[in-house]
């Protein structure tokens, strides 16, 4: 395992809040790195530019990630959020539930835990419809119907590792996620079946156009470790 | 994700139970499809059409299902009603067995969980012998025997979503089915343990003679979407 | 499903337990059957004529076993009783354990639950050392040591179904087997893993020289149906 450009990251300036830190600069690709949340804090997270605005109808959102957090911690996993709405936030609640959430009361699938070995994990939602599903290592869930003809408003910001409650700023240890994270893609699209297991057995895909880890843009704050994925 | 059909099927006149609704059309065929079944209601419901009187002294009945459900919610999954009696009745249990009824006391079967994945659920009864046993992904239960000697009647209706407690009504929220149900197929006999496992692997089986997913006969009522099985 | 000797077996021609019973003939071979035990009773059984005396100081016991009862449900698996002995039992423990006795104290193992679906499970034993482990669908479970230098007395009776405490008599409906057993085989040895696997899977493996399923000598006892295994 190689560590790179953390000790860069872990320079904290003051206790004020994470607007007093001091981010590393953008960096550029993720091609075989996971991202290592080693401890619960309030100030630890990356922070993610997509390639494209936000203003979705559609998308399937996908990671890989892993915790030894306990079943019973609530603990985000994604979150997008404009001035005044959470956009698009995906929590795995205390109760063992994985949600989503876009501008107001979320809905709530029944998944098998997240654990210490690294679940695949994706999220595909059309505003056309409504349907919406979770995707576990290449098994969909029941869909529900959630927010037909809603849409996610662009132009906010998307953290890793912290829920803000509030636009930059308002962010709780409680919440936070430890552990590991890896292999982020998201498209504007739902992507087919077919496309979510290949992408989970790790064969080619049509590269996420909001998000591509091999190219993804990145700050990364406070104490947080990009990891080669050994 | 194609959805078809939901918008007529959304046409309800009236509040006073389903008697008063007005439902789709009879529709053909559902190769490939999928119902979502996406609320708790007392309304929403799929009457089937047979292809033959369902007078019958033995059966094999096929589906593949998946919710959202608790686990200790009882849900409807399959009913089969004539004017006095239900004819055939498969139920998930609040206590999380799966049971089917013949006109009077059932018998309860310890299956695995039904959850968000998809599960492919078959039940066999062969009134000779009464040996009757539930097939979950290919996996033969235990046989128990059950009402040797029996029949079910003919020329009743057969409704997925809901429970009528009478004929045609008496319809309740709390045992609706909420999530997705697809592949359903009935045959008038026992299909043999490699039939059953090769329906369960999507291979080629004898088509269903009473039910056939890809020929079959329903009737959309209130809010029940047909998507497309990606 | 052909069902076959059932009706002969249900002469039952009195109440006053199973010496009262007219037993059925003694029948010969079990190739392809189950034995469906089909409701609690304290009068339904198997009785099994060996191939050779059960003088034994090791053994290989193996079967299929699948039931419905409930988990914390004591269930005997197999009784091998003398005059004076419970020669070899074994049971589903009330707690979920799987045990056996030899003329006094048992060893416990805690195993996967026994459930509707079909379970192998083999027992070996050997005097020498003590060495005795459960074997569920060809894992060995963690050897235990028992009774080293202890020897299985010959010349008792062997029931499936029941347990009997005293020598042909005092059966009790609340420890009775529900459900189906099938290819139970002993060896007068003990069986190597891969050969224990190899019949697990289905693969030849020399004939049980104590008991062989397919060529059985047995006596069926109140109700208990022989059914094709299909």
């Amino acid at each position: 395992m190689m560590v790179n450009t953390v000790r860069f990251a872990l320079v904290v300036v003051g206790v004020f809040g994470w607007s007093m830190m001091l981010p590393s600069a953008t960096q550029v690709g993720l091609s075989n790195k996971v991202l290592v949340f080693p401890y619960e804090t309030d100030f630890s997270f990356v922070s993610l530019i997509p390639q494209k605005e936000m203003g979705l109808r559609a998308f399937t959102l996908c990671m890989r990630v892993a915790t030894e957090l306990p079943e019973d911690r609530q603990i985000i996993l994604f979150a997008y959020r404009t001035a005044d709405y959470d956009e698009l936030n995906v929590w795995r609640e205390s109760d063992g539930r994985v949600s989503f959430y876009m501008s107001g009361d979320g809905i709530f699938f029944h998944l098998p835990h997240i654990t210490t070995f690294r679940t695949s994990l994706c999220l595909t939602w059309d505003s056309r419809t409504g349907l919406s599903a979770f995707w576990v290592d290449g098994k969909r869930s029941t869909y529900q119907v959630y927010k037909p003809g809603h849409s996610i408003r662009p132009k906010g910001s998307i953290l890793l590792g912290q829920d803000p409650d509030k636009h930059l700023g308002g962010l709780e240890a409680g919440q936070s996620f430890v552990g590991e994270m890896a292999d982020l893609n998201m498209w504007d699209f739902v992507l087919s079946r077919s496309m979510i297991q290949a992408w989970h057995y790790g064969h080619r895909v049509p590269k996420g156009n909001v998000f591509d880890w091999g190219t993804m843009e990145y700050e990364l704050n406070g104490n947080v470790m990009v990891v080669d994925d050994d």
